[in-house]
């Protein structure tokens, strides 16, 4: 579905005009529960999770039937720094793997009955070097936002938005960086595995890149487009197309999070229709969703992206929803105790 | 399939006379891993289930496509001391819930395939109360060893073994107290739900039966027969039967775990085929898996038994062999750094 904005300003508009969840779905969810076949809370964090989709979903009783994973995949200007341990050429390699199955995200997506998109953006025009310039002008953010907003299936029941983009890891440190504060070693990891020496030269560049943007950097949109690469504006698109069609969102890792993570600097509650997948191995990624508010469902050590924690959690969820909409209640079934 | 077993003496040669992984499949898994389209590590613990499972079903490329999920019900005479929030005639009930698919586990054994087996095991011959003499005589303990045993699909390449028994989280801290010692209260917890008082009655009825029955604790299958009941010793039978079978066994919550920690201390590594599915709410359940040394896959505060997060975690397992056994490798995929 085409987007409703054509400059940053009016996709800061539509952030603050953002849908919210249906109470009286989410108040009818909590009843059936409380008259399923189990002791009260037995299900733990399952219970929330039925609540909180039924919320989203408008729905006191429902199913996953139509998830979609969409993998987006930008270059990054940065990556010519020397902060990855594979080449930049990966991306579009990878790319190609993701469109002919052969990813782990293929895998987990499929396990789970849900659709895959592919969209590879600008792969031949790398954002700028943010170190020395914004990585992105204002035009290319909004592309790339667009993009991501146009790429979500209006018909999906739930979104998990990954990534791909050699160099990524070091845009996200920057952004997390730029919205949270701290040193830029709280928020740099070894990526996909870079050595002491590369993490070193990570932690260098994101500093570098926050200190040459300082006086922008109040603005959550502003570090995004300055900061962030097509991929993570895309994502960022992505999520809050997902609210506006009341699609529940499963949060991915690090460059996931930090991406989305400027919708709510931008509008306190546009995660609201998020959870978190997973807590990745990469160094920061649980002091990020800390800052969010929002637990793991999922701690596997995880560090690939592509949505690859986040599919797998869709396991978690529909187990969830299997139980709250399936489950016989006391009445139905003869049990005493209800 | 019959057991071949009489006597508990003949059930602990069985056990020490379990097979072991095939060393050769469980590398060729690794070598593949190595060569698949992600950075080394990236799929964090997946990797190590791919291998772990690859091993024991002799395959270094399997899939799980024939799950079986056996739910076990018993009746507790330690039921009458009140240790339990809910009456024991909910066992039947729950049971024929079972076996109408209306509860929990039958729901998420749906969600993944999984046969549901359900073996009520002489519901209306409780077990003797345990603060008062064993709880099973030999040939009680035997069969029910047995009835476990015989309920395991041959055929299935993966086992969950869940229970049912209104008292059982009494006779499973019985039995961890009498097998890791401690106090009564470091193991016992709240079950389905019972109060402050009821719960420091459990407490005194667990440290009651221990000290009644303290001479002869020393002996794991004696802990079972004295102070556990039919569905534990079922699910130890079964977990055993696995075993010999090569199929691979998620373990659930306490109960389950209480159960099964008998046949690591009647032949150590006797669970080397086993995973930990999650780890539950109940108080003393993560103190059991980390002296079995079982890392929990899940972490989400469920409590109902049924064999509940085991059938959860069969998401995460699958997973991991989605990926390890789909996914391209850097040379198929035509990706630089392999």
């Amino acid at each position: 579905m085409t987007a409703p904005f054509e400059t940053l300003d009016q996709f800061r508009a539509v952030l603050r005009a953002l849908p919210q969840p249906d109470a009286d779905a989410a108040r009818a969810a909590r009843s059936r529960d409380a008259a399923l076949t189990k002791p009260p809370g037995a299900l733990g964090r399952l219970e929330d999770l039925a609540a909180w989709y039924a919320g989203w979903r408008g729905d006191p009783r429902p199913r996953i039937v139509a998830p979609q994973v969409i993998v987006f995949a930008g270059n990054h200007g940065i990556a010519a720094r020397g902060v990855s341990a594979f080449p930049a050429e990966v991306t579009a390699q990878m790319v190609a793997n993701f469109r002919a199955g052969g990813a782990a995200i293929n895998q987990l997506a499929g396990l789970h009955g849900a659709a895959v998109a592919v969209v590879a953006l600008d792969l031949d025009r790398p954002t700028a070097d943010f170190t020395r310039g914004p990585a992105m002008t204002e035009a290319e953010a909004v592309a790339a936002l667009r993009a991501g907003w146009a790429a979500v299936d209006p018909g999906a029941d739930l979104l998990v938005a990954g990534e791909m983009g050699i160099g990524n890891t070091t845009a996200a440190a920057a952004m997390a960086h730029a919205l949270f504060g701290g040193e830029a070693g709280d928020w740099t990891g070894r990526g996909t595995g870079v050595d002491d020496r590369g993490l070193a030269l990570k932690g260098r560049v994101v500093a570098e890149g926050v200190a040459r943007h300082r006086a922008a950097l109040a603005d959550p949109l502003e570090v995004l487009r300055r900061l962030g690469g097509r991929e993570l504006a895309a994502m960022a698109g992505a999520t809050a197309a997902a609210r506006a069609h009341r699609i529940p969102v499963i949060l991915d890792g690090f460059i996931n999070t930090a991406a989305v993570a400027v919708l709510e600097g931008a509008a306190p509650g546009a995660l609201d229709h998020c959870i978190a997948g997973h807590v990745s191995a990469e160094h920061a990624h649980g002091a990020l969703l800390a800052r969010l508010g929002k637990a793991p469902l999922l701690s596997l050590g995880l560090r690939l992206g592509e949505g690859s924690g986040a599919a797998l959690a869709i396991g978690v969820l529909r187990g969830a929803l299997a139980c709250h909409s399936g489950m016989a209640t006391f009445a139905e079934a003869g049990v005493a105790g209800g």
